[in-house]
């Protein structure tokens, strides 16, 4: 079988734009942003009482281009193996929409969108936003695709926070939930990950204080951030298998270049990264992770009657989200007797895992919607 | 006990100049330097027959002075918890030499030394040197001072690499070795970690291709290449036990500031390090860390009998070396039938443990040296 013939084919990005009155959303922080424009994309057709609907959520510098191909490219959208006909997320059965987060860089409203006051990106002047926002920005596409109540949020990394988030700020809007290889909060260690990404990015004078968006881009800085990303995406062993200390061209002469493969790899994706990233999105983004606290009774606020399914999958190899902050999850859901599953798949692809183990997902995920789907139809 | 009645007191940095005809050391790379300074400290008396010498070898960012005060100092050397009167390596019993590594700037010969050929500092024109020429350029110290057989080589980190390549150059001249929290050879995961913070200097357009000594330094670049250093000294809870999610000072009005603790942490100790350390020799010796490898039977040549006692320690939650290594390299010596005896330490503290835990090193190593100090002289 060929990518192809499993694919969902060509699919179109769409746009949609909201305000709320007078022309803004009201964020954490107290301050307001509008209008906003998401990008997002569907796969699958909407049934008829909408009961079917199934939102994505992406990771850090993910897009809303999960499946299918866009015109003219070579390679589908970042999920494809888990969304299509008869895949874990079936489009003959779902609904399937992914919206790519504001604060991002990939058609909606970001830091290096045009602010309306001043005709100008917004840069610095961009203000800070949380997942919490990023999620009530995802509740106005939903309202206004007409869906009640989604079927399932699913998402890896930022996405799981996403995931969490929804279910916290909108209990009754969401049928089931699958937080993947994510936290409730970011310790110390992730935090300082994300600072030191942001701090290279910083660093590098082309930055000029987020001012660079009609001048030459801190490259530098972001792709050096992107590198220390690519090393805590993977595991020690993932690396060990794909580089162990293979040279590409050592010589003594040549002085701080790429002699051994991993670092032709960490390079090369740092560099690729620039062409396709924006820097202040970047440090938007990590910020809004490292402020992301929904800890203990946060996960589930008090007052509200819960009734979401829950499957948490985390990876044996993720060190950068590892297994006990997944676990942790399932703890504070078990205590609020919340119905959740939880799953560590035993992988070594490290924090790239959730993209990677596309069959043991695959089964897991296929067979916990059929039963939500099945039970919701039920209950109705 | 005050700190100032277990130390040895005031001690002194010394330096030994050194040229192998013509007036040069011939380097790994098949290139020379020369004439050589070492920068070391010595503690306690060298006994009449020379059998208590213990070479003491420092970590990327250390120096020679690593016990007792330098002349108006507050703190003292960088290991003073386990080198002075009744200590692990007890200056009442042994005469202990601790000597600063070329390629480092702390005395010794390194990138920015001055080039006797043009009266500049070398910078870039340095030679590409290996933990080989370190040791190499050691030998030569302990040539001088009369110093036939080492009752002991020790030393953490890019330290262990040195004691390894000690026994691996010069097993007549090493009686036992205590390899800590080190590896025979770098990982994928190490050689990305030290290339990124290479990349962070070089990222940085004060570093100027290494020509940087009469102008400003790449103090931006290099304090993210230690930030991230950091990170990789700590583990995941010994960061949570010290800063937890603490705040510094969240505002939302203040962007990309540092909100947490641990950030305020990382800049600190980034904004330290530069005042203190040489961006063309961080690249010198993370490059000689990466290229060192006495994997597998390179550990202990075969045509070389052995009569080292060894002693490897390694910490639970070292993740930068983690204990697998350690156990890699006591699998080898066990192989070749070498007497060696491994710990690992049951420490919270990461890879930086090996400065911390101060009463399980000090417990192991005095009674090692003891029993080998005892067997030196008995069998001779």
């Amino acid at each position: 079988m060929t990518l192809k013939s499993e694919s969902i084919g060509l699919v179109k990005q769409q746009y949609f734009t909201f305000a709320e009155p007078p022309n803004e959303l009201k964020l954490d922080s107290g301050k307001t942003l509008g209008p906003i424009t998401i990008a997002y994309e569907t796969y699958g057709e909407l049934n008829a009482d909408k009961s079917n609907a199934i939102l994505v959520v992406h990771a850090l510098s993910g897009d809303a281009h999960a499946a299918g191909f866009h015109e003219g490219d070579k390679n589908p959208g970042w999920w494809d193996d888990l969304i299509g006909p008869n895949k874990a997320l079936d489009t003959g059965r779902y609904f399937v929409i992914c919206s790519n987060i504001i604060g991002g860089c990939k058609g909606s409203t970001g830091p290096s969108s045009i602010n309306p006051k001043t005709g100008k990106p917004y840069a610095l002047d961009f203000p800070i936003i949380t997942i919490g926002d990023m999620v009530r920005a995802q509740k106005h596409l939903i309202d206004y695709l007409g869906i009640r109540k989604l079927l399932c949020v699913v998402g890896g990394s930022v996405g799981g926070m996403q995931v969490l988030q929804w279910v916290a700020s909108y209990p009754k809007s969401v049928q089931s939930a699958i937080p993947i290889a994510t936290a409730a909060k970011h310790s110390p260690q992730q935090i300082a990950f994300d600072e030191v990404g942001r701090q290279a990015v910083m660093a590098d004078p082309a930055w000029n204080q987020g001012n660079y968006y009609d001048s030459s881009k801190p490259e530098r800085g972001l792709a050096v951030a992107r590198m220390i990303g690519h090393i805590t995406y993977m595991s020690d062993k993932s690396m060990e298998e794909k580089f162990s200390r293979k040279l590409k061209d050592k010589d003594y002469s040549f002085k701080f270049t790429t002699d051994f493969e991993v670092e032709g790899y960490l390079r090369y994706r740092g560099d690729n990264f620039v062409k396709r990233f924006d820097a202040n999105s970047y440090l938007y983004i990590t910020k809004a992770m490292d402020y992301f606290d929904l800890s203990g009774a946060k996960l589930i606020p008090k007052d509200k009657s819960i009734d979401v399914r829950f499957l948490v999958i985390s990876f044996k190899s993720d060190w950068l989200y590892p297994s006990y902050q997944s676990q942790d999850i399932v703890r504070q859901l078990k205590i609020r007797g919340v119905d959740a599953t939880y799953c560590e798949i035993n992988s070594t692809y490290g924090h790239d895992a959730f993209l990677l183990e596309v069959e043991e997902e695959t089964r897991l995920i296929k067979h916990f919607l059929k039963k939500t789907f099945h039970g919701y139809n039920i209950a109705r």
